[in-house]
């Protein structure tokens, strides 16, 4: 029988510790490479937080496997036993350019079931975190349960990239959707807006081209508070491949899939 | 002879105050109206921040001349003498849905010169200050003089709403730098973009639809930093009318100027 209140401590505990790290490091010159293209970033403060998470689990149960965004983990291809799935710098080109709105994401799934979401926004010093049927906090407070408000009256993050033509979905989609809500955001970092759902200030968050790592703990923030979430057909969001991401209440995720995600056909 | 340093400490303390008030009245109920359409918003509290702005600089020289965005100013229709220009909360739809990412924008102009811009991330209690000639700051730190990148690498504020069919740009004018930049991020505060911009966390902002209150504080940051500030079609930005707005370290300012913008027939 696994102890998951003691190891929502540890988890805590390594995310504030990593969340200090980068901290005490923040104005120290970075080693900045590209992966997929050229404005696909890592650090080697990525790779070193990825690493140091790796070495704290390993050392608590060498038997759980570990997906990272930095590929220092396992090859996972099942989500059965114990799985960690790691962002360690969640918001990358934000951290390098801002030097903030970046974030850590750790979430831990049992045999594909949630079981602890951790998202430390490292320069706000805001944790947000969710042990499923137990609450979402942020913070030492519980998040509430997300309203239903029209999509007239819905703030929601979507990146002008979208809506420009590219190779994910046809880029007419969604403009009259930027046209009818109140306000349209973008802040770069999925976890963030995530949490930012999670924590009622954002409605909803549509993006194409996300891994597991980026959406592993929003999901159990987003689906603890009432919220919905899926790929941008409806369907549930992969925890082994990459896909689109679709989160919003209950309300405003109905309304978009039907108005304006219908036909889309990516993943 | 006015003595612009005692006048910035006093604005500073202001502004500081009046943050305090917000802060303490976080959690109460708005009472919320709407102004010129439904995404306008006006809260209790940019009303009564403005009234406590406007008090204090009467009683310090009633020969001031106040422009605010609520209107209990004074009706400014030059730029003689000493006028203040203030937005009491910019970024009043962020203030309703997330109480955080507003920010209060305080100005000083004399004869139409620019002696004193304070922005004031009330949440974050980041405040960002400059008395031209003399330095910009975020707190007790120097800001450095903007840095050339390439349009390549460069991160632009640009809201999705002026990529889609609109009454202000023709929207496919902009399409083209959504990819050629490296990222896009939309915050919904004018004045934090534009602190942003003289942090160098972001390297151009363009943004339609604004008034003097809302860039007459980041105008002074971005220039004192080495930026170049201006409307859409280059020129000048106005102090007493609307304009579009269109900011950047010079390098960015001047590509996207010739490359995208040189037809642009708005305000």
């Amino acid at each position: 029988m696994i102890n998951w209140a003691k190891i929502d401590r540890l988890a805590k505990d390594w995310v504030l510790e990593a969340g200090k790290r980068i901290k005490d490091t923040i104005d120290e010159e970075l080693l900045i490479e590209t992966k997929s293209d050229a404005n696909d970033l890592v650090t080697n403060v990525d790779k070193e937080t990825e690493q140091f998470f790796i070495h704290k689990i390993n050392e608590l149960d060498p038997t759980h496997k570990i997906l990272g965004e930095e590929g220092f983990g396992d090859k996972v291809d099942s989500m059965d036993g114990v799985v960690w799935i790691l962002d360690p710098i969640d918001g990358t080109m934000n951290f390098v350019h801002q030097k903030r709105n970046f974030a850590i994401s750790l979430a831990v799934y049992e045999n594909g079931v949630g079981k602890i979401g951790i998202i430390y926004d490292v320069m706000a010093d805001d944790m947000y975190h969710v042990r499923p049927g137990e609450g979402a906090y942020l913070n030492d407070t519980k998040l509430r349960p997300l309203q239903n408000v029209p999509l007239s009256k819905a703030v929601i993050a979507l990146n002008a990239t979208w809506i420009v033509p590219n190779k994910r979905i046809d880029y007419t989609k969604l403009s009259p959707l930027v046209k009818e809500v109140r306000g349209i955001r973008s802040y770069g970092s999925a976890a963030i807006e995530l949490a930012f759902v999670a924590s009622g200030r954002l409605d909803g968050y549509i993006t194409m081209r996300l891994s597991p790592w980026d959406y592993a703990a929003g999901k159990l923030l987003v689906e603890e508070v009432g919220g919905i979430t899926s790929n941008l057909k409806g369907e549930p969001l992969s925890l082994l491949n990459k896909s689109s991401l679709f989160v919003g209440s209950p309300k405003i995720h109905e309304e978009i899939l039907e108005k304006y995600l219908d036909s889309y056909e990516g993943i």
